[in-house]
C-alpha cells in the first residue's frame, strides 16, 4: 500500500520542504501578489484563499502527484459508491447517501423511506397534529446524546438558531445531573419532545440522562409514550424504555456517529429549523459532494484542503492546526471539528495493520474570533512554534450590522496579514534594542481564508461535507482508516465496569474507584 | 540570568529524560503502589494527584534544583512583594493584591476604598436602593468586554450560576452583531444593568458593542445613566459615553487583564453571586497565596504543577497539554487556560531581550469530560504523539445526583488509568494480528487528576489562584516576562486601522481590505 510514509514523491516534497526554510512569506506574496492571488478554490458555498499557505504551485503539484499516487481517486470513488473502507469493522461509510436526493441503489429504499417517515413526523409536529397528552403543541426539544450524537446537532442548531421556524432545542448528554438540572428547570416538561439518540441505546451517559429525563417528565405530568422519541440502531431496547413503535427512528451501520447529522440523529435540527431548512442543509453537502466526486483533483477544494494539511504536517512540521471562526453562532465548530479530525485519524497504526512510519492527525484546536484575538493568538503571534490558522468567514450573516459585520471580518484579514508579514518596530519608535526584540512578530505564519457566502443552511452543509472530506483524504494518504475509533471504544466499556462496580453502592465510590484505579485496569 | 535554557542541572534533567524513555508507567506504578500514592500536594481546597505523571522522586528532585538554580524563591517573592515583574511595560503584576483582605501596604488604601465601592454599589442593586428610571429593582447584569474582560468573569459566573442569589449575568464582547441580537432580545432593557470593562475604553469590539447597546437601551426607554457602569483605567473617555461619576471603577496598569477578575472586572459576577460569595472566591485565592508564598517548594502544589509541565515540555518533549473539565459548568476553564498560559507565556524573547533557545508555553486545549471521552479522546488513546492530560474532578456540587456524579467521575479515573496502562486484546478474544493491533491502546500516557473539594466560590478562587502561580512559575523558569502582550497589541493597532479604513464605507469592505491585506500591513 502507498501512503505519504512509502510514496515515492516523498523525497521530492521533503526537498521542497528544505527549499522554503529559506523563503520567507512576505517575499513570496509581494514578488508575485498575481499568482498568489491564483491560489483560491471555490465550491459549493465556500471559496478558499490560501494564498497564505507556506507553498507554491510547484510544491502543490506534487502534492497533487501524492494524491495520486496514493491511489486518491479510485478512493473517493470506493468512498462514495458505499465500498467497504471500514474495513476494521467490515462496514462502509456511506454518509454520503444520507444527503443525496436520489441515493445510491443499495441504500434507496431505505434511505429515503426514512427521510420520509422523518419528514412526516416533523411536519405533524410543528403544524400540532401530534400534540402532548393535553392536545398541546410542543414548543421545546432536547436532543440527548453525545459525542457524535451531540455534536454535530449541536452546531448546526446553534449556528442556523437564528434562522428557527419550529421548536427551541436543547442539548444534553453528560453526566453531569447540575447542567441537566438547569437545563430542565428552564422548560415546561408537558411542551417538551424528547429524542435519545444512541447506537446501541446503552452508551451510559445517555442512558442515564434519559433516565433522569424520563422521571423529571413523569413527576411534571408529562407522557412518555408521547413524548420520546428514539434514534438508534437497537429498537427492542428503546422500545423497553417506553418508546412507541412509530417514534423509533433507525441508525444504520454503515453511517458512524460523527459523519451522521445528515440522518435521523439531525431530527432536533430538522424540529427546529423546520423541514424545508433540513433539506437545504442536505442540498448543501450534496453539492459538496458532486463537486469532490467531479472536480480535478487540482480543482478540487477538500482534496486542495487536505494537501494543504499534509504538507503542513508531514514535511513543515507544524504540531498543530487552529481554526478561527468568525462568528459566534458558529461556536461550536472547533468542538466538531476536534471529533471529526481526531476520532477520525488520530491512529497510529495503518490499514495494513502495521505501525505507521509517519505522523497523522494534528491537534484541532481554536474559538471564535474575534474574542480569541484578545486571547491566545499572543502564542501565534510571538510563540516559538508555528501553528498555521484556518479563518473560517461568513461573508453574510442573515440579520448582522454591516458596520460590525465588515469590522469583524477585517479583523480576520488584518490578522491573517499579521501572521504572514510580522512586524518589527521601526527606528522612528525609538525602542531600544530590547524594547524592539519585546515587540517584534517574526512573521511568517502560514494561514488561509474559508469563505462562506452565507451562514445559511446550504452555507453550512457545504461546509461541514468539505470538512468531512478533508478528513477522508488525509486520512486515505496517511494509510489509515478514518471510520473506525477503538480509542473509544474502550473508554465505553470501562464505563460499563464502573457503573456495575458502583451500582448501589454509590457513597463508596471514591475510594473503591481509587483502589481500582491504582491496580490499572484490573476489574474496572 | 539562569533559566531553563542554561541552568546547570539542565544535562542531569536531560540524563533523566533518556532513563524514562526506557520506563513504563505501567511498571513502575505496579512495581511501587505505596510510593505511587504519596505522589499528592495537597493546598486551599485543591489536592493534586500526579502519580500517573511519566517522573518519579528523583526526577523531582532534579526540578527542585532547576527551580532553585533559577532562584525561583526570590521570584515568588518578588512577585507577590510588587516587584516591576513586567519590566518591559515598567510595571508590577499584583494581582495577588486584590484578593488580600489586608492588602500590602503601597496599595491597601487604592484597593480597600475600591472593594468598599463595589461592594455598597453591589448591595445597593441587590437590596433594589439603585434602581431603573422607574424605581424597580434590576434583574439582569451585561457585562460588555472581551479577552481578559470576558473570560474571567465567564469562566466564574457560569461555574457558580446555580449558587445565584443576584442578577442574572450574560457576556457579550464580540462584533458579532447577530449574536448580539440574541442576547438583547431575550432582555427587558428598563431591568438591565450594563458594565462595560476595558482598560483604555478604546478596544475596538468593546466600543462598538456598547454602542450598539446603549442605543439598544435607548430605544427600548432605558436610562444610561442609570444603567451604565463602566471599569476602566480612562475615566474621562467613560464619562464622555455616558457614564456617571459614582459608576466608575477603576482598572490600575499594575494588574494584567488576564489576572483581573479579583477586581472591579468582576463587578458582573459579584452581582450575580452576592458581595459574600464574591469575598469567598477572595478568600478562596487568597488561601492559595499564602500556600505558594509560604510553602516548600517540594510541597508547594502551584511549583510543583509547573515543574510537571516544565518536564513535559523542556524534556519529554510532549507537544501540548490537555485539560478536561469534569463538570459542565467548568466549561470555560479551558478557554480561559488557554489566554492565560498562551498569552503569558506564547513568547520567543526573554527577559534579557534574548532569542529563546528552549521551547516556551505549550498549546493548552481540552473540553468537558465526559463528553470529549467520545470525541478526541480517541486520539489520545491511540494516535502517535502523548499530550498529558489534567483531570480537573469537582468532588461535590452543590445538587448534584450522587449516583451520576459518581458515573461521572469514575469516568475519569478510568480514562486515566486506561491512559496510563493501556490494553491490548487477549488471545482469549480471538483477534487476528491484524484485529488486534487496530483494537491496542498502547499506554504510557501521563496525566494528573486535580480534585477540587467542592464547585463553590472558595474552591473557584483557589483554582484559579493556583493556575496562575503554575503559569508565573512556568514563565519565571523559562526566562521570559509572563505579564506582557505585544503580540495581541499589535491585533489591537490594526483593528484601529480597520475602523478608520472602513468608516461610512462599509459596502465598500471585502475588496477594499483585500487589496490592503494582499499588500500585508501597510496601510492598516
Amino acid at each position: 500500500m502507498i501512503h505519504v510514509g512509502n510514496a515515492p514523491v516523498r523525497a521530492c516534497l521533503i526537498a521542497q520542504a528544505e527549499r522554503w526554510t529559506g523563503l520567507k512569506l512576505r517575499e513570496c506574496i509581494d514578488a508575485d501578489p498575481q499568482q498568489r492571488a491564483a491560489m483560491v478554490l471555490e465550491a459549493a458555498s465556500l471559496r478558499m484563499d490560501y494564498s497564505r499557505q507556506r507553498l507554491d504551485a510547484s510544491v502543490l503539484a506534487d502534492l497533487l502527484r501524492l494524491a495520486e499516487e496514493c491511489e486518491l481517486p479510485a478512493a473517493i470513488e470506493a468512498l462514495l459508491g458505499g465500498a467497504e473502507l471500514n474495513a476494521s469493522e467490515g462496514r462502509a461509510a456511506w454518509h454520503t447517501a444520507l444527503r443525496a436526493l436520489q441515493p445510491p441503489a443499495p441504500v434507496a429504499r431505505l434511505v429515503l423511506d426514512e427521510r420520509a417517515h422523518q419528514q412526516r413526523f416533523v411536519e405533524q409536529v410543528l403544524a400540532g397534529e401530534l400534540s402532548n397528552a393535553q392536545g398541546e403543541a410542543f414548543t421545546d426539544v432536547i436532543n440527548i446524546g453525545i459525542g457524535g450524537s451531540d455534536l454535530g446537532p449541536r452546531l448546526v442548531g446553534r449556528a442556523l438558531g437564528p434562522q428557527r421556524k419550529g421548536l427551541r432545542a436543547h442539548f444534553v448528554g453528560n453526566l453531569d445531573s447540575a447542567a441537566l438540572s438547569a437545563v430542565l428547570a428552564g422548560l415546561d416538561a408537558r411542551r417538551c419532545l424528547c429524542v435519545v439518540v444512541s447506537k446501541s441505546f446503552a452508551t451510559q451517559e445517555t442512558r442515564l440522562c434519559a433516565l433522569a429525563v424520563r422521571q423529571w417528565m413523569q413527576a411534571q405530568g408529562g407522557d412518555v409514550a408521547r413524548q420520546f422519541v428514539a434514534v438508534t440502531a437497537m429498537p427492542e431496547r428503546a422500545a423497553e424504555f417506553g418508546i412507541e413503535a412509530d417514534k423509533l427512528f433507525p441508525m444504520w451501520d454503515w453511517v458512524g456517529g460523527r459523519y451522521s447529522v445528515w440522518s435521523a440523529v439531525g431530527l432536533s435540527v430538522a424540529l427546529t429549523l423546520g423541514w424545508e431548512s433540513f433539506g437545504e442543509l442536505l442540498a448543501g453537502a450534496e453539492a459538496m459532494d458532486r463537486h469532490f466526486a467531479e472536480a480535478p483533483l487540482a480543482q478540487n477544494l477538500p482534496v486542495v484542503w487536505a494537501l494543504i494539511g499534509i504538507w503542513n504536517r508531514n514535511f513543515l512540521d507544524y504540531p498543530s492546526q487552529v481554526t478561527a471562526v468568525y462568528s459566534d453562532l458558529l461556536e461550536y465548530l472547533p468542538d466538531w471539528l476536534q471529533q471529526l479530525d481526531m476520532e477520525s485519524n488520530g491512529k497510529s497504526v495503518g490499514r495494513d495493520g502495521q505501525v505507521l512510519a509517519h505522523p497523522c492527525a494534528v491537534v484541532q484546536w481554536g474559538g471564535v474570533g474575534t474574542s480569541v484575538q484578545h486571547a491566545f493568538f499572543q502564542l501565534l503571534h510571538q510563540g516559538q512554534d508555528t501553528h498555521p490558522v484556518d479563518f473560517v468567514l461568513p461573508r453574510h450573516v442573515p440579520g448582522a450590522d454591516p458596520q460590525m459585520q465588515a469590522a469583524l471580518l477585517g479583523n480576520a484579514l488584518a490578522q491573517s496579514a499579521a501572521l504572514s508579514h510580522g512586524r518589527a518596530p521601526t527606528p522612528e519608535e525609538g525602542h531600544t534594542p530590547q524594547q524592539a526584540a519585546w515587540r517584534t512578530c517574526a512573521g511568517d505564519r502560514p494561514s488561509s481564508l474559508i469563505w462562506l457566502e452565507s451562514l445559511d443552511a446550504r452555507g453550512i452543509g457545504a461546509l461541514l461535507a468539505a470538512y468531512e472530506h478533508r478528513c477522508f483524504v488525509k486520512g486515505w494518504l496517511w494509510g489509515l482508516n478514518s471510520f473506525d475509533q477503538f480509542g473509544v471504544e474502550l473508554g465505553k466499556t470501562l464505563a460499563q465496569g464502573i457503573e456495575q462496580g458502583l451500582a448501589g453502592n454509590e457513597s463508596a465510590w471514591p475510594d473503591a474507584l481509587l483502589r481500582l484505579q491504582a491496580q490499572g485496569l484490573k476489574g474496572l
